[in-house]
């Protein structure tokens, strides 16, 4: 097929069953490849995700899992395709200090392999792992979550898809601001990589945002984990907004570190948990 | 609240907006709790399950994990309730010689920590993991995928689906018959879990069942990733539908595996990749 595709699309030739009638047609899915973030040259993970965007992503992972505590410990980023085509590698140089921290976490880790929730090899370590509940400055007002902003930027949302709005397959994630603008939205094949991918955009290109990190809220396409509500937390962001269901843990979490929640954000309606 | 929850949800007090008017309600979340997967005493992986069903998710992970190549490698299952109520393991003894092998696929991680991709810790590692094509002896015949039949299954599947119609939080993975009728269907908070549930109790309840492994089909709830098509070829089963979207790589690895995938699976509508 001779048709350029666009980042994080591949074409493909489908047969399309509609109502018992079935015929070929052109399309489009959504990319998905391993790709292995590497620390000062030691390879930390590999993740499925939609290669567009990495150096956000591996950032906002970086950020969101506590590899690094603050941008200050970044010193850079560069994305690499593997040679065969088969992934990409991002390579974070880290300060000594960090990478030392990154380290002594793999050490806790030797010998055993943690999937599923990063670095978390034991139900003992899990609840320790839990964000510290969010504390302000006192100069620092959280303006409250409502559903007015929240339904205007669901309404809004799919304008900032256009990966799903062609394959179907991918999830957004979005910073919004307190009236509910969409101000920056990422997608990826994952509901994770997308907000990892937000949270690496916000601090990458906005050290001093027009809205501050302390004052938006984030609106994800998807369901609202436990992940997504501890992402959230750790990257600072006061408020996450889901299209779908969080589940019970999720809320204990949004409880416990003071993040805002709501799901079930569709015209019309929505749901508040925390 | 005096309310006994399901298995799988635990109860809400919520906020629901809807059309500017805002009430209490009660409401259900699906649970989702931290569950260690532990081999003849090894800690393996801790991943985050809806804490029900548990043998099977244990089971279903190491056969489409490849951590065993069949029950045959399995001595027993035990799930074990942390005592403090913050998750579960689930103790597997498996046959030393399995053992030995998950133990030398661990001694390859040493010192690495592989998240999102069960323990694959570089590019390269990835595509030998691939799993191979099916090889059918001669005496089988793989029924052909027919979208009759994943209609009728796609009609049936919501009642199969008793924690997602209480939490809307819930992915489901249903086994079929060629006809569509469906026989088994597992919920769980993770798409992946779903489909690990649904292949563990093929293992376990239906050694000898009455439409044997390559000849009936999934469908699952959710899209169709990477993941899903190789713990459905590893674990020796025919056909995926999915009712979203496939990823450019699942396409590629149904190809690869000889597995037949279609997705967007809903009344009156399915596409085919493979």
């Amino acid at each position: 097929m001779a048709v350029l595709a666009p980042p994080g699309l591949s074409p493909a030739l489908v047969q399309r069953h509609t109502q018992g009638a079935c015929q070929q047609a052109d399309d489009w899915l959504i990319d998905e490849q391993p790709v292995a973030l590497v620390f000062n040259g030691l390879s930390h993970v590999v993740m499925m995700a939609t290669p567009w965007q990495l150096d956000e992503l591996a950032v906002g992972f970086a950020l969101s899992e506590g590899l690094i505590d603050s941008l200050d410990a970044l010193r850079g980023v560069e994305v690499e395709a593997a040679p065969d085509g088969l992934g990409h590698s991002v390579q974070l140089e880290v300060s000594p200090r960090a990478f030392e921290q990154i380290k002594s976490r793999r050490r806790q880790l030797e010998g055993r392999s943690g999937c599923g929730l990063c670095g978390i090899d034991s139900l003992q370590a899990f609840r320790q792992a839990w964000p510290r509940a969010a504390q302000p400055n006192a100069t620092q007002i959280i303006p409250r979550l409502n559903t007015e902003a929240v339904q205007r930027a669901v309404r809004a949302l799919p304008d900032w898809q256009p990966l799903q709005a062609r394959s179907g397959g991918c999830h957004a994630a979005a910073w919004c601001s307190p009236e509910g603008q969409v101000l920056w939205a990422r997608e990826d094949v994952g509901r994770h990589n997308a907000l990892d991918k937000l949270i690496g955009a916000l601090a990458l290109q906005h050290p001093q945002p027009a809205v501050p990190h302390r004052e938006g809220f984030v609106l994800v396409s998807s369901r609202a984990s436990y992940e997504m509500v501890s992402k959230c937390a750790r990257a600072g962001l006061p408020a996450l907004a889901a299209v779908s269901a969080p589940t019970a843990l999720a809320v204990q979490l949004a409880h416990h570190s003071g993040l805002q929640l709501m799901g079930f954000c569709r015209p019309g309606s929505a749901v508040a948990y925390a």
